[in-house]
């Protein structure tokens, strides 16, 4: 065969007839300036606690501003609710118990976990204060029967497994609690439904729970701390489901609670941890820092600009400033700013390309049924750990060596910020709210993700995530990492001027005012990881 | 947020509970003995043609051997069939118009292009003789209306968006022929099935319509040489569907024809291309080139040892002498026969890891989805190409000085035959015939695609196939790059003793026997591409 391969003949035409890298790069819609609105989502309000309007863009947005202030009025707005079941010790469990059982103390309300019989989980829970001695701790089906508010955390293929046996075991009257919208849309899927006449709630804090709890206890001194949640009313039954989920909500130390539905809840989570929260900036650091040490770095220097760089300096400019404050403050010189520019303009394009893939395939339900598909084949490939690589060992040496300075790389800085950028742009122009774009985009990032990341590495914070967060990690990392490799580096090698009009729209876009407004909504404590 | 980060306090468990790499390494199900069959494969016969069983392991399969010899029977067996509408001009599209015309040649059968008015591919079907004014070239739904076998070859995004309108416009009596499985994938996905009362066949080359063509044309004097087919019988509405399905498939020039569902070649099929025989191959050379590198080697001298060792003696020994045979024939050392086990074991763990994530994401329809909702972005994010990258740029410097000499590395080697066997055993374990197994894993890859590849490069041959390979191979060959870099190289890196039972599986793997049988079958001629 080699001899004739090698053999001159016409086969195929001189050239493949694929479009060629700059097309692709100027392709993209800007979002429309009003973001098509849920129109229950200027009108729900509470019995209880006050909702504010607060002005995001050039909308409004109703929340709820928590605090412990308003922990007294919690027993009210649980309304008939005495008893609350926690289902599951997994990345949630552990922290919504806690911060339920400590907001609650001194009322009626207790609040139980249940768990499989015989799982390890149990003595995880003991050791925090769980018992079945005091009846706070017991088999799941027994505890799901006795709630009047059953909290169903366990796993997202778990919750596709057991639906239809918890459906059956509710109490009457009672409210189904869930913190993702990952069961309805696996339901749409399946084509199955909730069970009628039962309330059904989702309080879905913006944050991994490790996060929820921390930062609760280190709220406990300034009338709270927490991560911010959204919650969705997807079957009112008895005209208190919402009150009950933000009940739910304020007794967590959610620092602020935004409307939203299960379906736009299950789409911006399940592709935000995809994107900039976990897979794309996993990807992201592994492109820039193969291409920093090919172009001559030390592999220390390389991390120090990439990973490092992105979890702290970034991380802390964007959750105190905001987006754009990275060009125009932290980034100092004249030349930085140009590299900063030319980065931005050169990866906004690859990065929405992949991020509205990401995006589809998330909204016409694929991850879902391949999350499922993957907790059929766990038994005989379980996930393996991703810190295992070169970038994540040389990541522990210079976290080890940590001297306090941090570098700021214009280019790893440019291309982080249009990544996030992409990211906010497709979640606009599929009509999510401002709130939950903010959230999904740019608050569970800086204030939750990344000082995890920052303490821990990015491979460690990958590991440390729920199964469906972790999969989709592992699966759109690498995406990200060719699209940049093979769409982006070609472009900063050429060194071509940026593109203006792509930069403009960045420094004028109105995310920014809406990251003040959260900001001035954001509790004084920082999250403290090591 | 920096200083509190750096603050020492506990916030996280000491270590994510992942599991290590070794016990994934272990977890594999061994293919049961017995394929489980299709009852019709058994029973399915030609009233024109002889069928031969010919022996496939421990059983046998039917397969109609092709051969120019059979040409004068065509008439016969395409029965009444006399306008032939040949719709697109893609990939399959130029190379079965130009056969199916050369084989019907003094019948009075005729053969007919159809084609978007407008269309630019117009003038490549006018540059090889068809034309509007002797009625072989036309707008396409007049080409429908009038042809007695309508062809369609047109994208798989095209016929999910056009094949409401192609039903409608059927003749009656019209038989629908298919070269791939994916409407029926569609249309499961939709819900929706093909009109009744109508004759739904496929055959489906398994190869580019390029070598299609070129193996065609080398074959004229040799009683023919082509690509092998498999068919299919969706519906059979007058009882000539068979005969009309193997006419096709003879006059297209198939060396064998074996017999399938559309079913089970869509799942093979679309999975095949995203694996060994595009996205896999792509995905292992971005690998081992980065790590040959890595540990010193020059950039030319690593392109040599990776993706010029797989496409030269690797797809030589394979496609003439078996898989087995590279360890028994090509590795020629002790020495190197010990590395190539090393890296057969190291790598077969996580290549059936991700193969048969792969295969569990094109059954359930998530591929083809991904499909549909790619192409409705293509106007806005165009694909591009990805022979951008260093590895291809090298590639083709080392092309351009072939001295005909070329290296085999034992690990590239390993690391191929382990990727190749695990999708034999992920499809065998999923119940496809040995013949599907054999053309879809091995025959496809070693006389069809990697002569193009090293012809003109990986890159360019991903670049030149139809969309929904395109989009498979740039989707999945980034997660077999990870994969391997996070599950092989480390074990690799370790440099731990070979799994010897595992080598063993290998060694007398039932698949060598089948090859055999395989390449009895095979025509003399070898395909030629520069």
């Amino acid at each position: 065969m080699l001899s004739s391969i090698r053999s001159l003949t016409r086969a195929l035409p001189a050239k493949a007839a694929a479009p060629g890298l700059v097309s692709a790069m100027r392709h993209y819609a800007i979002p429309p300036m009003t973001v098509k609105k849920d129109p229950r989502a200027d009108k729900w309000d509470s019995e209880v606690f006050n909702v504010m309007d607060v002005p995001m863009a050039e909308t409004h947005e109703r929340v709820l501003k928590g605090g412990r202030d308003l922990f007294p009025k919690l027993t009210e707005s649980f309304g008939g609710v005495k008893k609350i079941g926690v289902i599951g010790w997994g990345s949630q469990g552990p922290a919504q118990a806690q911060n339920l059982r400590d907001s609650l103390e001194g009322t009626d309300i207790t609040v139980t976990v249940g768990l499989r019989e015989g799982s390890s989980s149990m003595k995880l829970a003991e050791e925090v204060g769980f018992s079945k001695e005091n009846g706070t701790l017991g088999e799941m089906y027994d505890v799901i029967r006795e709630s009047d508010l059953v909290c169903l955390l366990i796993s997202d293929a778990a919750v596709a497994h057991e639906y239809p046996k918890v459906f059956e075991n509710l109490k009457k009257g009672a409210t189904l609690g869930l913190s993702h919208g990952f069961l309805l849309g696996h339901l749409k899927n399946t084509g199955d439904s909730f069970p009628k006449d039962t309330n059904v709630i989702m309080v879905a804090p913006k944050g991994v729970g490790a996060s929820v709890r921390r930062l609760y206890e280190q709220g406990k001194s300034v009338n709270g701390a927490g991560i911010n949640a959204s919650f969705a009313v997807e079957q009112d039954a008895d005209g208190k489901a919402t009150d009950i989920a933000l009940a739910w909500s304020v007794a967590l130390g959610s620092p602020f609670t935004f409307y939203t539905t299960m379906d736009s809840e299950f789409k911006s989570d399940i592709f935000g941890e995809r994107c900039i929260l976990l897979g794309g900036v996993h990807g992201m650091i592994e492109c820039l820092f193969r291409k920093y040490v090919s172009d001559g770095m030390s592999k220390e220097d390389a991390f120090k600009q990439t990973s490092e760089c992105i979890t702290g300096p970034l991380t802390e400019t964007i959750s105190h400033r905001g987006i754009d404050q990275v060009y125009h403050h932290l980034i100092k010189s004249d030349e930085d700013k140009v590299a900063f520019k030319k980065a931005y303009t050169a990866s906004y394009g690859p990065s929405r390309d992949i991020v509205e893939e990401c995006y589809d395939d998330v909204a016409c339900g694929n991850e879902i049924k391949s999350v499922i598909n993957a907790g059929d084949r766990h038994d005989r490939f379980p996930m393996c750990k991703i810190d295992v690589t070169e970038t994540w060992k040389v990541g522990a040496k210079v976290r080890a060596a940590r001297d306090g300075s941090f570098v700021v790389n214009p280019t790893t800085a440019g291309v982080y910020c249009a990544m996030m950028m992409a990211q906010i742009d497709t979640l606009l122009d599929r009509g999510h709210c401002y709130s939950e774009v903010a959230n999904e985009s740019v608050i569970e990032a800086v204030d939750s993700l990344n000082p995890f990341m920052h303490a821990r590495g990015v491979a460690y914070m990958v590991d440390s995530c729920s199964v469906t967060a972790r999969l989709g990690s592992r699966k759109w990392a690498p995406r990200f990492d060719y699209i940049l490799t093979e769409q982006c580096l070609p472009v900063l090698d050429e060194n071509k001027s940026a593109d203006e009009k792509l930069f403009d729209d960045f420094l004028n876009h109105r995310i920014h005012a809406v990251m003040k407004t959260c900001g001035e909504m954001r509790p004084s404590v920082d999250i403290a990881v090591v």
